[in-house]
């Protein structure tokens, strides 16, 4: 018998946990990302918890993995990071070899989150699934025959960069009409606080359960839509017929077994996912060109890229 | 020393070939699709040739690859066509091992002309391509490590049904805003039809070198383009803009090596590859998103699915 660890760096929370040979979590430990707290703040949090981690565990633990929540040169296994301070080419796996004598893999969130769902979570039993996260940005990863595929680039499954539409808000990568302008967390709270701004009748509901109508966070904006608060309804809406519009895109190119839904937005649940299922059977509205492709939420929410880690270090050990 | 044969069906030209081991083609018979003939018209056309091309043969010929114009259950080496008379679930494959005693198998066009221009186009030497051919319509296929991919439903690559846009034409798969109803050569000569019906001094050059404005053909527009005039260039831009951004997509979603431009559309040269290349640029102004996916038009022209059918044949004999 023999443990793992697993580590998740994400930009509003950080994660450590240690796994059985099954995968199984036995224990975790989680924290807020101190944003300003740079790459020193941040692995001295880590280092910390695993050292109790490792201490706590029955068996061995023989490998660790790490999901970054940023672009990662998988190959030289350096994280590529240009806008969190002091992360740009760092060499996180070394780090890990070098502080825990134990051997690492890196790879960023989305893909993590891929393999987390494919071995642990809703992908069980699949040839090939997508995975796409929609949290305060949206990214994702694919599996193919049971692989994470990366793409020439290692930028397969940036999801979050498709250019939509001209007519969409400018992206904070610089390009306009991103999905993720339309549909992230980010993007519907942004919205929600623009109409409360301007019709406060609108927004009072979303307003209400923040705070203040500058401070409507994407949850508000679920949970006013589940108490059947119109504005709200009408956001998330507009949200989902634009997810749906890019799911498809991806059924069209992959025609994967499943699509699989993770992040933030699983706290939402059906109030997501119905209408975007909803809206994905009006684009397929041909007959000649079905398709079975299954869209489902995320079966570990928040935590598919730690146990995506997890099988990293479980593959190492 | 053996040589193979290989069949295109297409629904606007059929092409019989004969090729040697290192896919090098030997013999070539080809001739206009009836498309009232139905499927007894075209095995009776193809049949003779096979004859013809299997008497001329030097070497031995010990398999044959088909390469059909629509749907086909690979697993079954059916066609799924439900449009073209007589072919529905016809045993394609199970008719040449009758007819000239060899083994065969059956592929779409997308996915054939994918494995031709991998295996003997622009795609030699790369790991992952992927083929869209704008024909009459829009297919195309995926090759990933090697392999054709055709997912679940084995509807990977059908990009001519990406929905582009709620504000598009109504597509003859029954769903609105297909990518194919924004670029297929068949909508750019309609585009260009109703211009020139609609106003004859903006189509004139079109209707003159297509003897006239009801019979504008997307060559015509390719050809009135590349004198200069404004209504065609309008026309190509318009179409190749539309395509850059399903390219984006495809991008975003798979990071291939290369992304492959055949089928009709290769007669255009840089007309239509130019300016998809400008667009694609624009789509990707992202500096932290960047990617090294090229685009190029296939080696192969119209030829691409033939050669992949010469593949399927080599990769039995």
């Amino acid at each position: 018998m023999s443990n793992v660890l697993a580590i998740d760096i994400g930009g509003s929370r950080f994660r450590v946990g240690l796994f059985n040979q099954e995968g199984r979590r036995l224990a975790l430990l989680e924290g807020d990302t101190l944003r300003s707290g740079g790459r020193e703040w941040m692995l001295k949090e880590v280092q910390e918890r695993c050292r109790v981690l490792m201490e706590k565990a029955a068996a061995p633990v023989k490998a660790c993995g790490v999901s970054f929540g940023g672009p990662v040169d998988f190959l030289h296994q350096r994280v590529r990071s240009v806008h969190s301070p002091g992360w740009e080419d760092f060499e996180l796996a070394h780090w890990v070899e070098e502080t825990f004598s134990l051997p690492c893999q890196v790879d960023n969130d989305g893909n993590c989150g891929a393999l987390g769902e494919y071995r642990f979570g809703a992908g069980r039993g699949s040839e090939s699934i997508v995975y796409v996260t929609l949290s305060t940005g949206i990214g994702g990863g694919v599996i193919l025959g049971g692989k994470i595929y990366r793409g020439k680039d290692s930028l397969a499954g940036e999801f979050g960069h498709m250019p939509m539409s001209d007519s969409g808000v400018l992206c904070s990568c610089g390009a306009r009409g991103c999905l993720e302008a339309f549909c992230s967390g980010d993007s519907m709270s942004k919205r929600a606080q623009e109409l409360a701004g301007r019709r406060p009748e609108g927004g009072g509901r979303m307003a209400e359960l923040s705070g203040s109508a500058e401070r409507i966070s994407a949850r508000a904006v679920y949970e006013a839509a589940a108490e059947g608060d119109l504005a709200a309804v009408q956001i998330v809406s507009e949200a989902a017929r634009w997810l749906a519009r890019a799911l498809c895109f991806v059924i069209r190119v992959l025609d994967p077994d499943k699509i699989i839904l993770g992040g933030g937005v699983t706290a939402a649940g059906n109030m997501f996912l119905l209408p975007v299922q909803g809206f994905l059977t009006e684009f397929r509205s041909s007959s000649s060109i079905g398709y079975s492709t299954e869209v489902e939420l995320a079966e570990l929410a928040q935590y598919s890229p730690l146990y995506g880690a997890a099988a990293l270090a479980l593959d190492l050990a």
